[in-house]
């Protein structure tokens, strides 16, 4: 009565990759560097150690194309990786297509996103450093919950500045934080300077992920024995998410699908799509498939499909090194849409350069249509995915939508949106089914 | 670089098993029937057939070792199933123990919690008879979201009375099962004869499961094309579980590891622990293993260790079948705890009678106890459990704390614990963490 193929137990790491790979050894042009913001030349890791630590810099730079996973971190890693490949066949009778829907599901981990796989591993290598204090900015609280996370792991504090439009609407992720041991500000506040200066000029915004990375980043560079850990963005962040797209190839070829059409992922900071589709694009840069990958985006804070690709900061007040990247400029504050991990100016400067270079497509997607999106795979497949991750399922559904071909579809679910069930409740009048 | 073994992809199957295992083909003495309420004699397929679809009341009066799970259940548990089993190696040492310690985790299924398992076979069976609504009871939402859930997937209407403790308390839970399409009320309500009259006699009462239950019963008996779902207690119920004990012994075996010393899991209605730990008491009954199986009830609600083992309704008014277990009386109504789903006034009649035969041990355990025990977890491994299993794993530390033996433990982890963070926000100020 054994007869079937039990899962490997977690914790084993047996389904955890080895490596993270790095996608700036493919490409065919280099990512420009960041500047250094004073004298405006390419960033050192000397630079950037004040910022975080060194391991962290260097791989920040680094061309290396496959960097070891350390062993803790993996082991870690196991409680919850590898995360599981759905076909969403049910899905794909309602929406009466010829296409294979496979997603990639994030939310099994302990805090319910992708977010954990670059939190742990940068919480390692600050423990390693004897950091004894992280500092970050949080918009869901996705981020902060899975930094506090990795920080309770590592014997690290971790201290929050949380966006006051998610602070204020999304109680239980505080809570979360605080669970595992954080602490939570709303931002802006007033415990830093770049925080009172914002609140004099506008003491009822309802703040941006950009004005709380230049509060965190504040108060990490007064502290010697604190670092600041960024959620998305950098080159580091989406290197550690590659355990995502690496995991989605081998599950795929398990069961002899060689090749993925589309690729969709939502993209607010980059993390989770670059994560998904880097491994799929150093296929395709070899020339080994065809894929595309498609980037969607919230039309309220449209950076890849209305911004300019240039050099901009990475927060408000202007204390990060200068990205080149896809930005709707470092002052632009998008409306509190729900998917508060969407909210960012700018884009990961690597899945720019990426989208520069015609390798990834990028679309705009309306709130009200991410939400239909998501209430359609919680009532076929039974999973609720966060607000962030209905933007890549519209996205692709629309796709879908248009065509008639019969494609290997992955769309990536970064998170569960069980913490986001009061914002579902305002969509739930207005939904429709599809006619299947 | 994909020298892992990359996990089964998920919707495949191929991680889920092929039957359910049904202990009442194994114990050395049979279940006490269920009895007719009006006749008190065994109650026959025929006689649950107002109550139940005929295969569902086939199955709770079988004693058919295995049940095959049809093809389409087996798909629809193939989107999260195989759960994780976690080793909990940063745990085991904050808890200073030499025993290994290992979590089957159900947290991961799209509502959260193990009730899935049978809520889909059931929604699978009523749709084959034609049964277009299903009326339900739930405690803190687990089940009444899973019905919900499964509805959803074969096209039935639910319906819900959540007990008023839990409807006030968690709201997420009810936006849940209606993001679903269910409809929800609390209970008791005026919608029903058995609400109107405890309602009646008391006004401000907290509610109850054993209220719930009249009133779900009493709406489904009225209408032919409608029947009752009960989320636990009955052998149907326990059958539909014991996916989570076969995947453990399967993954522990995976691991090289025969046999487990000691199974801990969390007792409301007894759908759980019966889950994890029946194919385990198999290997008991067969003489190859010698595991202990502990439940763990809270303290408020103690069936086991405080109640009666005697003949008892399975709701408060008195209109299900009489069952032998252990029970606190119909009458009883415990202290609005956060563990909702444990306050039951009974307990599951196949439990019931393991813990009468000595298998299955039982531990009551203080609240304040358990989220301690919750707090723990989410700081060493990050998973923060339901209110509910976080009994189990109390019992297992009181369990640890007094052994100095090296064994193989393992807790069932019922669920999450996400939409429970509101509770934890009151033990976190108490809370100590051990001296490792």
């Amino acid at each position: 009565m054994s007869a079937y193929e039990a899962a490997p137990a977690a914790g084993s790491t047996a389904a955890v990759p080895t490596h993270w790979y790095n996608i700036a050894a493919d490409f065919p042009e280099p990512i420009p560097p960041h500047l250094h913001p004073g004298t405006k030349e390419p960033v050192t890791v000397e630079d950037l150690c004040g910022l975080f630590p060194r391991a962290l810099a260097e791989q920040e730079l680094s061309t290396e194309r496959y960097i070891q996973i350390p062993r803790e971190v993996r082991s870690v890693y196991g409680i919850w990786r590898g995360t599981p490949l759905i076909r969403a066949s049910r899905l794909e009778r309602a929406l009466g297509t010829a296409s294979q829907i496979f997603l990639k599901y994030e939310g099994v981990s302990p805090v319910g996103s992708h977010k954990p796989n670059s939190a742990v591993a940068q919480a390692y290598y600050n423990r390693e450093e004897a950091i004894t204090k992280l500092t970050t900015e949080t918009g869901a609280g996705q981020w902060g919950s899975s930094l506090a996370f990795a920080g309770s792991l590592f014997g690290i504090d971790v201290e929050v500045w949380q966006v006051r439009a998610s602070y204020e609407s999304k109680p239980y992720r505080r809570y979360l934080m605080e669970l595992y041991g954080g602490t939570v500000h709303s931002s802006p506040s007033e415990l830093t300077e770049a925080g009172r200066a914002i609140l004099e000029s506008d003491s009822e915004t309802t703040g941006s992920l950009g004005m709380a990375v230049s509060e965190a980043v504040e108060v990490a560079l007064k502290d010697p024995a604190a670092r600041y850990a960024l959620g998305s963005v950098l080159n580091h962040v989406a290197l550690h998410q590659t355990v995502i797209g690496q995991e989605t190839i081998a599950q795929l070829a398990r069961l002899g699908i060689g090749h993925a059409d589309v690729v969709f992922g939502c993209a607010g900071g980059g993390s989770n799509l670059a994560g998904l589709s880097f491994p799929f694009l150093r296929e395709v840069l070899m020339n080994k498939a065809k894929t595309r990958v498609i980037a969607a985006e919230p039309a309220a804070c449209p950076s890849l499909t209305q911004g300019e690709y240039r050099y901009d900061f990475g927060d408000f007040s202007g204390m990060t090194p200068l990205l080149k990247m896809y930005t709707l400029g470092k002052d632009f504050v998008p409306d509190p849409i729900h998917a508060g991990g969407l909210r960012y100016h700018g884009m990961a400067p690597a899945l720019s350069h990426a989208v520069h270079l015609g390798l990834v497509d990028a679309v705009a997607i309306e709130q009200t249509t991410a939400f239909h999106a998501g209430i359609l795979l919680a009532r076929t497949e039974g999973i609720v995915p966060a607000p962030e991750s209905t933007h890549a399922l519209a996205a692709a559904f629309q796709y879908l939508a248009h065509s008639d071909r019969a494609e290997t579809i992955v769309i990536g679910v970064s998170g569960h949106g069980q913490l986001d069930l009061p914002s579902y409740q305002g969509f739930l009048e207005s939904y429709q089914p599809p006619v299947g």
